[in-house]
């Protein structure tokens, strides 16, 4: 008696890491779809050996569904997302396109698993520099308090899709092995796919990711603001974000700056992260040891290090944070979502409608 | 009547970027000489069009220079400037031996150029981190004060010298053309020379530049926070730093957040960046303009841009801060050091020595 899990957005660099994971998960899985635009419906990917053919997504593909994972594009979760719910399937929506809505709980399984409960048909996975964030900082909110975050982030471009994944694969080439300088490389995806202007990220930093918003943030910065809030409770809690793409592949690395509530010890906030599910405490900077995202690259782990006070503020840490950005941060986070709905009996459909149908 | 400039060094990342400054110097030069150590001592280099032999340093090598240009790391400085300061030389020096030597004034000529004045015949040229970000905070500090910074880097590897970048290409090459997974490549510069182990640095970044101190900061980071305070003449001043190297060959890029004493006005911050020497104003979101370290290579500027308030603390601004770690951020500000000098009438003898002789 297992569920029919359905993955919308299939062949995307997140779609893919989804199939992986569900592969390994105990999620109990009697049949799985995959689900695609009409660019990528007739492919053929694995699961567990088997060979299933990529549908395209339709208002009635979720028949029968229990589960449904999408990955697919903001788009592509507004107008069918609600057409699972509608046909009794619970979505985990990987895009942001849900996060802020209050019908909506936006989880983090080891944060906030308790606001599962509440669900409508719909949970939200949030954006993968704010997950790992979260695991980081909660074992310390919860002990200490927080009264302010100010993150620097250093993001591996496969968060802007596989696409992105090649334009810098492609620029790294032309200029190590055909000579092009790095401010003369052609561009078309980063730093957000959507804008005007496109800039080479290799040899680059790119103090960019997705549009800019009318305060002079980008969209990325105010997703880690409003989720924080929404995801610790904490409408009140100071969070500002500098979002940067950085000639990296895989896993994203994050400089976090918190005060807390009340004074803490470092050594009691690198044992509290040590103890939270989903973390690892990596430092040790006698022996060089703290998180590198190469080494994040594969893991569903949140890896915390160079935890320090702040040379003045009392109440002042730093840190550095990183994970794998396509696990922990979209793939791991959703389908752990799921596990954790399955284990509380909460794989049902809703009665009522809360989304509109598009 | 000009003068004779040695470069000390002058075959490194740093030194060769000297040279090129010198050639189109508007200090008047009779006679150039460039020394270094054995390994590199009978290269032939060429200064505008000529060629010159490398010589090697020695106690004696300084006979008749006016200006001597150091930047062949501590332990050199160390043992040579003071013969040099001995035989009748002004040294700038680019190392971090004598920053923190109360005899030697700390130098970003945009900055503090009157201090040059107190010279003892040795003149410190700051860490490329620090100077840049001093370009961009000076202007605001003179009008609304400084309370404190915090400031993340993503720092370029030519910071760690040739050999950096040299392993920078081999290891993105052993990955893009041969497969290589970035977490087995072997690495033996970064994250730093002396230190015991070494790290990829391809699709990676390393939350460790130099070695660490006791204090679980870098020695990077350290350089930061008594650097500033040193130069900007505030010894109360609040500065922390994460300093990170990413795959990136030229130009740091910093994302700094500072608090004001007074409260400014965002645009009145942008006007005030803008008029002050150095540093150059990039800074329309709408257009998608921001600095990036790919358009600041080869140029002597220091670029702002993404400024912005803080989105709790009134007197909070964050901005991303871009320049040519080894022009602004080393070459240049010595050279820069070494005009001003002249053009102050500060290149004499010292009379007492104040430095001892190893």
């Amino acid at each position: 008696m297992g569920y029919t899990v359905a993955v919308v957005g299939a062949t995307g660099a997140v779609g893919t890491r989804m199939i992986e994971m569900l592969e390994v998960s105990s999620l109990p899985i009697d049949k799985i779809r995959f689900l695609s635009s009409k660019r990528s419906a007739g492919k053929v990917l694995s699961y567990k050996g088997q060979p299933i053919e990529v549908e395209l997504t339709t208002e009635e593909s979720f028949a029968g569904v229990d589960i449904a994972l999408f990955s697919a594009g903001g788009s592509t979760s507004a107008k069918f997302a609600p057409y699972a719910v509608k046909a009794g399937a619970v979505v985990v929506d990987n895009t942001s396109y849900f996060r802020q809505n209050p019908h909506v709980p936006l989880v983090v399984p080891e944060v906030n698993a308790h606001t599962l409960k509440e669900h409508q048909g719909i949970i939200a996975c949030p954006n993968c520099s704010t997950i790992q964030m979260m695991v980081a900082l909660e074992p310390i909110r919860r002990k200490w308090g927080l009264e302010r975050v100010i993150v620097s982030t250093y993001q591996a471009v496969s968060g802007a899709g596989q696409s992105a994944i090649d334009e810098t694969k492609r620029e790294l080439k032309e200029v190590l092995n055909d000579g092009l300088d790095p401010k003369d490389l052609q561009a078309d995806i980063l730093p957000a796919g959507g804008d005007k202007k496109h800039y080479p990220i290799a040899f680059n930093a790119l103090a960019q990711i997705d549009v800019f918003t009318d305060n002079d943030y980008t969209f990325e910065e105010m997703k880690m603001t409003n989720e924080t809030k929404k995801i610790m409770e904490e409408p009140d809690l100071a969070v500002s974000a500098t979002c940067v793409r950085i000639p990296v592949l895989y896993s994203h690395s994050e400089s976090v700056y918190i005060e807390t509530k009340e004074k803490a010890a470092i050594e009691d906030v690198k044992a509290a992260i040590a103890a939270f599910p989903g973390a690892v405490l990596k430092d040790d900077v006698a022996q060089q040891i703290y998180p590198q995202a190469v080494n994040a690259v594969g893991s569903c782990d949140t890896f915390v290090g160079r935890i320090r006070k702040d040379l003045d503020a009392e109440k002042g840490i730093h840190m550095w944070v990183v994970s794998d950005n396509l696990l922990k941060g979209a793939a791991w986070n959703s389908v752990q979502i799921a596990e954790t709905l399955h284990q509380q009996g909460l794989v049902h459909p809703t009665e009522t409608l809360k989304f509109e149908l598009q």
